[in-house]
């Protein structure tokens, strides 16, 4: 029996550990970039080793960055009083493609996941709870995912900034049912969080 | 609004050239490899250019190698008279993880398909007649894909080796319910195949 030469198994064994491409997609993947797609495997390869060198981590906020410090932390026209406490930096890139929100950011880089063994201390909070204590902040809103890791990162967070400051403000994002949906495919925990959070019409 | 580094931006545009990648996961990709992945992004860089240089594909059935000729090709023990038609070797590779075929292999790394520009002169078409015409071929399976483009290369094919050789026997592989499936969810024309191609209990 003849199998995929080693190489290509290499590389598909990489590929897959990347989250959201199984082992069918890596499979297919590696053989597309030996075969069909050699010169974009080229300008893959050259945009990685790019990336490695020039992309940081902002040493404020967590969020990426060319510079150390990013473009968000170091603009002077905006809202330093409020901090907003995302998971990663897309998440931030989404919220900032809103237009709603004009304070500051902190990334996490993660979220508290016990079975994933990742701890408070494997994600970028002790540089939040600073900014908190040195900074003149009055809000931070948690933004986090809604789901079970979300919802314990934000608990522990609260814990950790109440036991700072407990005059700070800390608010987290309304939930209900997102614009253009339609009810019918709601899940139950939705109907439930747009019913108990109705508003005056 | 500060959006996405513009290198992480292109990491992600050639990432989401890939098949089976759209934009959504290409941007998590790119950040991941960015930010928390840098040595899965160094060791994909250096798998990568590797496989650039190592990788070719047969020279006489299109397989990928790492040298000119593949095993399977170079294999005396083989039945030499038996062509297997695959449109990638992703599929040969699954045939012979078979253990049902103990035949040679063609490759056509692709097949016809008007839509995306690609003409039998953009597949290993030539060099299959070619093989025909030169070795001792006594039978031909066509095992390309059963979908609009697979089947239409199939009747491309065997209207060229039948010109070629009106001898030589051209087989396609059974179509029918799937063993482990369930009737429920099998399409229409699933079923309809499996009628008509019933066979004596």
């Amino acid at each position: 029996m003849s199998s995929i030469p080693k190489e290509i198994q290499d590389l598909s064994d990489l590929l897959s550990s990347l989250p959201g491409i199984g082992p069918k997609l890596s499979n297919r993947l590696a053989l597309y970039l030996a075969v069909n797609g050699k010169s974009l495997a080229l300008n893959l390869s050259h945009t990685l080793s790019e990336i490695i060198s020039k992309v940081k981590t902002c040493e404020i906020c967590g969020n990426v960055s060319l510079e150390s410090v990013c473009d968000i932390c170091k603009d002077t026209s905006r809202d330093r009083s409020t901090i907003l406490v995302v998971e990663d930096s897309l998440d931030l890139f989404n919220i900032e493609a809103s237009n709603i929100y004009r304070g500051l950011y902190h990334v996490l880089n993660g979220v508290i996941s016990p079975i994933n063994g990742v701890g408070p201390s494997d994600i970028n909070i002790s540089s939040l709870l600073k900014r908190i204590k040195e900074d003149e902040v009055k809000e931070v809103i948690l933004a986090l995912n809604p789901n079970v890791e979300g919802d314990s990162t934000s608990l522990y967070l609260k814990d950790q900034i109440e036991n700072l400051d407990p005059n700070i403000t800390i608010t987290k994002l309304a939930k209900g049912i997102p614009a253009g949906s339609d009810l019918e495919f709601a899940s139950t925990q939705t109907i439930v969080d747009s019913v108990k959070s109705r508003k005056q019409f």
